[in-house]
Formats: C-alpha cells, structure tokens, sequence
C-alpha cells in the first residue's frame, strides 16, 4: 500500500477538517488540507532541526529562495531569480501587505469569483474598493470562464490598482490557458495595474495539462507582475503557513522590501527547513499525488457520468478542490449543509467563495480511494432518498 | 550535567547568533535566544504532532488560552479569561497590528527609549508620530528610570493614543515596580491612552524579584490595557514566533477581534501545541533557567565590580540582556564591534535600541556559565590591551 491509498488517523488530532468542522463525518471534505502523510523528507527534515535543540532566527534565507527557483525551473519551466523570492507567514497576511504596499483605502482591487474567499474578503475588510468580475457560468457544459469584456473595462478605471487571479482557480478546477493568462496580463500591464496571480494549487492538474503561471505569460521585465504561492498544500503542511511572493519588477520589488519589512509579517524558519527539503526531494512524492489525485477524480467525473444526481460537477481541470452545482436541488447552503451531513458528508459552503454562490458546494478529493468511493455512494443514497 | 551546563552545539544550525552576525566568535552574545535546549517536554510535542503525518489548520485553540492562563496565574497570580487571549505568529507583526487597530497615521505612540528598536521603529515606519519618552539614566549608579514628568505632558497631548512599555526593560534590564507601573496605568487611563505592555522578558528576575504586569495595576474591567508577551524566549523556541495579546476592555477587544481577523496574521498550530505544552510542564526548567541566569549574572556582577574596565553595567534586575556602557572608551558602537571581535566577542550594538545610544552594546548572558567566563576574561583582555 503506497502513502497515498492509506489514510493517517486523522481523528482527534485537532485539524479544523476532521475535529471542528467535520467531526463525527464520515466524509469531510471540506477543508482544503488533504488526508496524506507529509513528504518523509519533510518530516525528517522538521525532526532534525528540532533535534539541534534551539528554534531561532535564521542567518541565511538564501537556501530557501534557491530550493524555490530550482523547483519552479524543475516543475513549470521558470528561470526564477532567487532575489526576487520573498517568504513570509499565512499567505493571507502576505496577501493583505500587498494590497498596503500597492493601494491605498479607496482603491480598486478586482476579484474574479467564485474565488477562495478571503481573496475577496481582505481587500474589502481593509477599505478597498472590490470590483467583481464574476466568471462566466457555463451551466451546460459545467465550465467557468473569464468575462474579458467586464474586465477591460474594469482595468481602465482609473481607480483600478490591481487584478487578482486564482489560477488554478479556487474553487472552479479551472487551469488558465496561456491566452487566457497572457490576455489579462497585458490588459494590466497596458493600463499600470499590477496582476497578482495567486498560484497556490499549482502542483495539481488532470490529463496532462500544464500550469501557465503569470511568470510565464508577462513581458521580461515582469512590469506589473507578482505571483503568490504557497507550497504548503501540496506537501501536507499547509498549517506552516509558508507564503512566497516573487517580485521582479524593480519598482515593485523596492517598494515591498520597504513596506513588509515594516509589517514584520516574518517567516518561520522551521517550516523553510522543511519546504526546501520538499523542493529538492519531494518529487517521487508529487508524482504519486498527482496519479492518487487523477484516479479519484476520474472516478468522480465517472460517477457523476453515469449516476444523475441532479448536481452539475464543475469540469475538473486542476487542483483537488471540486464545485459542485446543486441549484436543482432548490436548497440553500445551510440546507444542503444539514442535509448532507446525515449521510456522512461534509464539504465547503459555497456562499464562502464570493457573493452570489448560494447552492454552491466544495468538495475536497485529496483523500484515499477508498473514501472517495465512499463519499459517492452515500451521495447517491442522499440524493435517491431525498430529491429523485 | 544539567540541561544550563552544556550547550548543544549551535554550529552550523544556520542561526543568526551563531552563524550569521556571530559568524566564527568564541561569544556571540547578541541575538537574543538561548544557548539552552528547550524543555524535553516541548520537543517531544513537536515531535507528536510532526508524527501525526498532516499539519493542518486547527479545530480548537481553546487549549491553547487556557494553557497560558493557568501558567500566568501559577507564575504571577494573575487571573486571565482565556477567552481574552489572542495568538499570532511574530510579535511585531502582532504589534504592528495593535497599532492599526488603535491608532491611524499621524497618530502620537509614546516609546520608552533605550528598547528594543522594533518597539520604536514599527510605529515610525508606519507613519505614526512618534513621541520618545526616553528614560532619565543614573550613570554613577547604572540605572535607568522612567521620566514621569515628560511622560504626564506627552499623555495629555490629545493626538496621543497608545504608551508603549517594555517591562522587562529590554535592552536595560529593569523590572519596573508596581508603583511605577501603576502611576504609567493610572496616566494613560485618565487621558484615555492606551498602554501596551510588551512583557516578553517576564519570566526571568534576579534576586528573588517579581514581575509586575500591567494586569496587576489596572482597573478591574483592565480599561485601556493590553498585555503583549510571547513564551518563544523563556522556552528555547523564539523561531516559532508565538505572540500572544491579551485584551479585555470590551471596546479594544471587539475592535480587535475585528482588525486582526482582517490582517490574518495566523498562528502556527505546531508552536501552539508545543508552547500549551510548555506552560504545563516545564516549571522545572523555568526553575533551573532562573538559578543558571541567575548565576551567570552574579559572576558577571562581580566581576564587573572587581574588574575596573571602565564599562558602566546597567544594575541587572530582569531578563538575560545586559546594558553596558562603553562610553568611557570614547568609541561608536561600530568601532566597539570592530574591536570586540578581535576578541572573540559579538554583542548587539546599542544604536539599534532607538535614538541616543551610541557608545552602549547589549550583552546575551543566556549562555552556559563557562561561555560567560570566558566571555568575561577576553573582555578584560581586550580592555587592558587597548583602553588601559
């Protein structure tokens, strides 16, 4: 049995998915950690600097920075310049000093929803002007694509500060192709709005498809252009909070360096130790999430085929976050929540992602085989019982 | 041999103190962490929960405010509603937050000057005025006191909204009295100013004194306190930048409940477990840090008085940072620095503990006892080769 068909006991070790939100579920599947054993490079990696007996502040970061550039050249194909990687703690907090370095209260952030919803939530709780431009719904077909026409006018208001990206896209599996990527860069860079591409669940694509970071798609000099990610979901240890920017742009690049270091936002070196092991030795690892990861999805995307429960499964491209539409069901979040639950199952409430997603659930499939296979029948039986 | 007596070796484990600013020294004593392992009952929770295969976002922190309650009454006979507690990652970060919540650009933050240069600089790097109550100092006597009567003008001055104390003085060593802390309290509270007491130093005090928080001096319903501390320093693990705010006067704490969720400056759920543990289960190794320091100090002290090197000791009453006074050798700090090195000797340079420093270096003594005597033999080697 490989790491990925055999599940650690998750219960009563204190995680939001399976003791707070989930506790007593048969199939949470809401909150987005997944239900593998770290990395055992990580592991040992985090043994070890805990053996030397002290916990305290790095001298050298520049090992951290190294390991990210070479996993970036390695995985996406990037020549990253490791000065340009900046590290700090909870992508959020990161997220929230970007938004102070680069506006002011009163400024125009645009967000695409449904998106992960503290992307939204932070710019408008610190007096930001959000601007939604809500992807197009494809109902039929179940795919969620990007409403250029909104947006070019979105990038010409002159209050426009910048556009935030969820690519892949949280919680619609979408993977941006490079037109799509490269069109909405140079709608930013032509107007001077930054475009911050938010690129945590890039480790994670079905059926061959490739990642198209923002790295890839905008000018040498990366005017106007900051990619954020986090390596913490795809090694098991998102709750080290590990958050990496990478800012090319000299302007930009001065400005943050001045700005986060008086937010003080630091990072802890212990989790660096660990991520950089991932980064050089994880990859047997990825290889094998992402073939996990590819059999329950295709098992889902079969299922759903095959089984009518009147929910419209969002086409999964990427990351192991699933959108499900279960507006035929004519139930609210809440509703669907309580009902669900009966059967065992948890996922996230999709009015969670932004507004105007009420009937929207997340499901999460970074889990065994086993559970996945589960979860679906219960479904079914949740469905026969109570809408067929 | 006790856990104070040998140090692990600190080599090579990519430590500012050691590696970077101490960089091939027989003594640096500048960055403040210890050279003691940490309490065996917090590296074995970190362990656990390394072992449990996910580090995830946790379910409950209740444990986790409880656990510092129980150890603040056990250690200081306070009484803290957990529910008053609030956890973040870097002290700073969490400071920088405080003074989002309280106070707007423009707005006057009284400092205690010498302290810890980021008490000074994160108010003024993010354009807040800053009003520098610098402490009135007592050279014959190596004392340094708090200037009452600037500080009654400063409080009055209506665009004043936050004093910042630091007791345990940090860099100077003192344990302000509760007279003291409760006529800096009783200042603010009448003029409606917040006072935020940075108590990070808190568990370590020579000669049988005791701490005196700002929780012991204010009003019952603690109007205009808040208590900023973290346990990284007392246990071996600053790396983990725990920071723990403590609020109860129900306006600060609505407000605050509200803004720091907006700068999403999350906590670490490893360092939480392995923090609870240690405010449990290490009163033992609290015990034999104290009498180690204590120790340390006593020799240091001593030698000082017999010793004449013309370097003034601040009269070290709390914390392991001793404040020496070189002025005597007529040098700056960075010539200080230059020379110490020669000598084996790294300390913190005095000019970072805001304005009027120069010609002060800060001393780590959290080191074993045979490390500090060395120390103390090489400093008077390099006084009578050069000053004498």
């Amino acid at each position: 049995m490989g790491n990925f068909d055999v599940m650690p006991d998750r219960h009563n070790t204190n995680t939001w998915k399976w003791d707070g939100e989930g506790k007593g579920a048969l199939y949470p599947m809401g909150t987005a950690d997944m239900d593998f054993r770290m990395p055992d490079v990580i592991r040992d990696a985090l043994h070890q600097k805990i053996d030397q007996g002290v916990l305290s502040y790095a001298a050298d970061k520049s090992y951290f920075s190294e390991a990210f550039a070479r996993y970036q050249k390695k995985h996406y194909g990037l020549e990253i310049d490791p000065s340009d990687v900046f590290c700090g703690t909870a992508l959020m907090a990161v997220y929230k000093v970007l938004l102070e370095t680069y506006t002011a209260p009163g400024d125009g952030v645009i967000v695409q929803t449904p998106t992960f919803g503290h992307l939204y939530n932070v710019p408008r709780n610190n007096g930001r002007m959000v601007y939604e431009n809500r992807l197009l719904y494809n109902r039929e077909e179940g795919t969620w694509t990007i409403n250029f026409e909104e947006l070019e006018t979105m990038v010409k208001d002159p209050r426009v500060r910048m556009l935030v990206v969820c690519n892949p896209g949280n919680p619609v599996t979408r993977g941006l192709t490079e037109e799509e990527m490269k069109r909405m860069y140079d709608l930013c860079n032509a107007n001077d709005v930054i475009m911050l591409s938010d690129e945590i669940h890039s480790d994670v694509y079905y059926d061959g498809r490739k990642h198209v970071s923002v790295l890839h798609v905008c000018d040498e000099a990366q005017h106007n252009c900051i990619l954020l990610t986090s390596p913490g979901k795809v090694f098991g240890v998102p709750g080290l909070k590990i958050a990496i920017t990478v800012i090319h742009d000299p302007k930009l690049k001065a400005r943050y360096q001045v700005v986060s270091n008086n937010c003080r936002v630091d990072v802890i070196d212990l989790g660096m130790v660990a991520v950089a092991a991932g980064f050089d030795g994880a990859d047997a690892y990825i290889a094998e999430l992402q073939e996990a990861l590819q059999k329950n999805k295709d098992y889902i995307v079969k299922f759903f085929a095959e089984n009518d429960m009147k929910i419209r499964l969002t086409k999964p491209e990427a990351s192991y976050l699933f959108w499900l539409d279960f507006s035929d069901w004519n139930m609210s979040c809440a509703e669907l929540a309580e009902l669900l639950k009966k059967y065992g199952i948890v996922y996230s409430d999709g009015t969670e992602f932004g507004p105007g997603n009420e009937g929207f659930m997340r499901m999460n499939i970074a889990t065994t085989f086993t559970q996945v296979c589960g979860m679906c029948d219960a479904l079914k039986k949740c469905y026969t019982e109570n809408i067929a």
